[in-house]
């Protein structure tokens, strides 16, 4: 590897790594969201499939069932798959969330309405199924089935825990499973299985996948708080504002004296803020340490998600998926 | 056939032959529709699938599996399969169409939220291809995928065609397949697949349904209209007040003068209603005679609906699904 190749980010070497089979996804998911008779839906799914996300959860398929000596083309499929739930979750996230931004562009809700990201959605989901029925593997069908039950429920499960101060941790792992880490479970662990792989190298996948959603969703929950620099970025405090019981907060509620329990239950459970309360709320967590804690648990993932390589074949691409672990804790070390 | 076996509904008398099998698939929706981690979902769930629908595409296809000869048990899992992709598009319907009632109670989305719409929608949807996955049969994984794509596909288009007065009968059929045929033929053909019916068979079932799904679709928007009779019901007219472009008008439209197309620009086009348009719009079909030409056209749909059962055995639940084709036009006869 030469000093630049080993200067660039994990996920750009697994795309370069994988490029030809990448290409080959990116002419699929093109090919696939075509409608002969509805011409809106290549409109509003072009917006958001080439609005240049980094592809991370077809790459984890491309990537898995080549690291177990896949030579066929139905990964391609797979990955196409991957992204097509990924877009229609996106898509059905827009709305229920009515935010505005995504990926920095205006959301498909805003510039079409809520009525095209909804049934654009159902539509990418359905042919994100006939796509797996090509593969023509049932134990495929079934990990993903799985997995959109799995990012449905705990999408609801959100909805009910928002503003709900007795929300539990693990109700908190659930709703961020159903967010990431299914879909990145489910991700790796169909690459194993097109690839035939033994059935331990196809658990490992799947708990590398879990765990690298788990560790990437709950250092993004941490970063809403400023990360552990107490540095706030640009959309800082947002689950505050919006009522999200994230990890340090479910673990700074835990700890409250009832002066510090009237707090939360103004802001974060009836939804009334005053000036101040942010830098307030950020002394709580600080107070009982729960950036720090919330922090040792995400690099505790990453760390499980590389351990569970160790089964896998020694191989370049075994190495990127263990500095992608890494790299997904990298923002708050 | 006692006289008062005669006198009943043919989905009535489905549903009384093939009561055993409807008991079973009522308790699969309600077991599969069940969250440990979300007890919200079956409370929207429930509102819609216990307010008494007549569970037609369910009983499509447990009629066709039995009709075919089989004898399993797969058929209820099927059933529950097509209900679910059913429930899960009048809630995603809810949310598009900002529809105030349904089977005349209030919508879920009025009940809960959009959100709760959306994403209990999405687990049915899951929920359902796990479903359908645990049947083992691909080519049933095919077919119910494909509808689903078209549903959504022709959800779009209804879409894109509202105030256009371009729309042409073509996109008309795709639109009420999407609507309606398409998850009639495919709970249809899926009985036959599970049965392991023949292809000529399968193909008649497919047929069936599809007709079937169209006579229906065309008989209720000519209702909109007032059907045949010009004695308009209560909810007439919703569709030329939404501006949807439905057969009688797709045709008034095609044979207006200029003075009639202006009209009919000013109104569906644009959405500007004056007191007397509706009585007016009637006038105009009236003159061009397109209720009358729409009402054959679903007669003349279900007459090939009830043709294509020729190939299937001679037996009760024949007669049943042909009366039932009857049925469907008979509010417009």
């Amino acid at each position: 590897m030469s000093l630049d190749e080993s200067a660039r980010k994990p996920h750009e070497r697994l795309s370069a790594h994988l490029a030809e089979d990448l290409t080959a996804v990116n002419a699929l998911i093109r090919d696939r969201m075509a409608s002969e008779h509805a011409p809106r839906i290549p409109e509003v799914t072009a917006h958001l499939v080439e609005a240049g996300g980094k592809r991370i959860r077809p790459l984890l398929t491309l990537a898995a069932a080549r690291l177990c000596g896949y030579s066929g083309d139905l990964h391609v499929k797979l990955a196409a798959t991957v992204e097509f739930i990924h877009t229609a979750t996106l898509l059905h996230d827009d709305v229920v969330d009515e935010s505005e931004q995504r990926r920095g562009r205006p959301t498909a809700n805003l510039l079409w309405d809520n009525k095209s990201s909804v049934l654009v959605g159902d539509f990418l989901f359905a042919r994100a199924f006939l796509l797996m029925v090509e593969t023509g593997s049932l134990r495929v069908l079934d990990i993903l089935s799985r997995a959109a039950a799995t990012i449905a429920e705990g999408e609801v499960l959100q909805l009910t825990a928002a503003r709900n101060l007795s929300t539990s941790e693990d109700v908190y792992v659930q709703v961020i499973r159903g967010k990431t880490a299914a879909l990145f479970e489910a991700a790796c662990e169909v690459g194993g299985v097109i690839a035939a792989a033994e059935d331990a190298q196809v658990q490992a996948l799947a708990t590398y996948g879990d765990r690298l959603g788990l560790a990437f969703q709950i250092a993004d929950d941490l970063l809403d708080w400023g990360g552990t620099s107490g540095e706030m970025g640009k959309n800082a405090g947002d689950d505050f504002r919006e009522g999200k019981l994230t990890l340090p907060v479910i673990r700074a509620i835990a700890a409250a004296d009832d002066t510090e329990r009237a707090f939360w239950d103004r802001t974060i459970g009836r939804g009334r803020y005053d000036e101040g309360d942010l830098q307030h709320a950020m002394g709580l967590l600080a107070r009982h340490g729960t950036l720090g804690t919330t922090r040792a648990d995400a690099l505790r993932y990453a760390d499980e998600a590389k351990q569970a390589l160790s089964v896998l074949p020694g191989h370049e691409l075994r190495n990127m998926l263990s500095d992608l672990a890494d790299y997904v804790v990298a923002r708050i070390s």
